[in-house]
């Protein structure tokens, strides 16, 4: 239990028990849907996705299906599908980001190269769309299909702001918006369409999964230069590949002469040594820049709360409403 | 005109006026689902969309519509479609094979970055699938997707051939048979769904289509050896990359003792000299690699034409067997 605002929520391990069932089917779906007589694929699909994710999205998608009293199975194979549509992209970004590690374990790009990564991301991708067109209505595939090109859109142009310090906050607020809470809005989305709920409560959940996703990438963003340095991220990732979060943008907009200067030669520039991270903290620090961005993530995920107002109270909106808080309270 | 086995065919630019309304159409679709508000996307799309493929693939959605008489505008759409997965798959084999020319112009990777051809890549993909969800029926999205991660499969199948001399004439044609003919077959297919056609009718289109796709890749795998050095592809790409193709597992197979430490060093350990690729052409000659091969597609592509028997006499039958004829005629 964690008890916030004079109410008590969900832990993590509390929700993730609550749905085990669900989540034991979609993981053997998941692995059901991997399996084909490439060796690569499977190993390589293997390493990543039974790495252990936090698998956050497709809970999202079994907590809404439960909000929204499903009855059915095909919500078990969406929450699949969002899975591997995540998987895809995260291989795809760790070729990009040329990352070395993941979730505590070696990038696959690094153990399998970037050549494999590229073409079994694209795999798991047409995967996730013959996952979801044996188990989905076209509103579903829409909402799907949208979100992965919206994705696409968020990365691209994500890729066009690295190294540039005159990124604004709109436009960052865009990416995010692009790459992250679109298919968190949909993963929510997908379970109200699913369950034949009107379009309220549809909109509703694809509100809740958007500000949800937001908050999420927002904290990231903040933990990069924040977070206790746990196994499965290292401080400093964003600077070191010179991509401009928030705490980045806040900091830069009020940094003096010699403080930009600082920021051109090693975000515009990537010229770094080994003290430029800890000049950089403490720059975004002298600025608030973590705590203003964390601030912003909790108004998020309050909204993201507020959008299940519409539903009576239920262990499943319980749930949900834990997600927020954990999104914005965890140190990791 | 070309005439083959006392039988008149139709030459590429009788059959491109034939469809040229149609494809004006297509075209015009391709430009529109491009457009967003991301210029990175908009630059590497038409660079590489607009750079004059020679769109045989929409071109076969097209014609085998018209065999079936199908009286719609969903084909146009779905022809664009089958472009896009086509156009998605070539920026990500560009950056795979770190290919620098591509239908006589730089490619994608090399004038915009391999990053931004992966992600836009990953874009025209999920923009396909968003134009065939909203005009393709539960089948036909069955079939493009399955397509799909059939062409994954196929291409990763090949990055594991790579550099490995002792890869079987069966796993070649495995490889080929996903990566290439499963879009070709999948094009044509779709064509006999959307006009309502029974399943016989269907099923020739599919073999019509696969059969091409075999043809056409194994010509395109002899042509690396042999082909006329045309603006629009080096010859010895494959020789260089260490890829392994019919030609030169033909070769391989024959091999003497001394020519196989000639395939090791070359293809295995890729340690080339400027005159290796000569020697390389002779050896694949000295064992009628180049001739072996094209016979071989000569067969698929008469069963190509064969599978048409179904259909009676018209001017898109006619350019159907007439592209299956092409496609193991043309020199580049």
């Amino acid at each position: 239990m964690i008890k916030t605002m004079n109410k008590a929520y969900l832990n993590i391990n509390e929700i993730q028990k609550m749905v085990s069932v669900d989540l034991l089917a979609v993981n053997n779906i998941i692995i059901d849907n991997i399996g084909n007589d490439v060796p690569l694929i499977n190993d390589l699909s293997k390493h990543i996705l039974a790495s252990g994710g936090k698998r956050i999205r497709p809970m999202i998608t079994l907590l809404t299906s439960s909000i929204c009293n499903y009855s059915g199975k095909n919500h078990l194979f969406l929450a699949a599908c969002i899975e591997f549509i995540h998987t895809a992209t995260l291989l795809h970004d760790d070729v990009i980001d040329e990352s070395k590690m993941r979730r505590g374990l070696a990038t696959a790009n690094d153990i399998f190269g970037n050549k494999a990564s590229v073409l079994v991301g694209d795999f798991l991708f047409s995967r996730a769309f013959e996952i979801m067109v044996a188990n989905g209505s076209k509103q579903i595939l829409e909402i799907l299909s949208k979100a992965s090109s919206t994705i696409a859109q968020g990365e691209v142009l994500q890729l066009t702001t690295i190294n540039d310090c005159n990124t604004t906050k709109e436009l960052y607020m865009k990416i995010i918006k692009r790459k992250t809470a679109s298919l968190f809005a949909a993963a929510a989305e997908i379970s109200a369409v699913l369950s034949e709920e009107k379009f309220e409560i549809q909109n509703s959940l694809k509100i809740y999964g958007e500000k949800l996703g937001i908050a999420f990438q927002l904290v990231d963003d903040a933990l990069d230069y924040a977070g206790t340095s746990a196994l499965d991220k290292k401080i400093g990732d964003d600077f070191r590949e010179g991509k401009i979060t928030l705490p980045l943008i806040i900091s830069i907009e009020k940094a003096t002469p010699e403080e930009k200067c600082f920021w051109t030669r090693t975000i515009e520039n990537l010229e770094q040594s080994s003290d430029d991270l800890n000049k950089a903290i403490e720059l975004i620090n002298k600025y608030d820049g973590i705590d203003a961005t964390l601030r912003i993530a909790k108004k998020y995920s309050i909204e993201a709360i507020k959008s299940l107002d519409i539903f009576p109270k239920s262990e499943a909106k319980l749930a949900l409403e834990s997600i927020a808080i954990i999104a914005v309270d965890r140190k990791k």
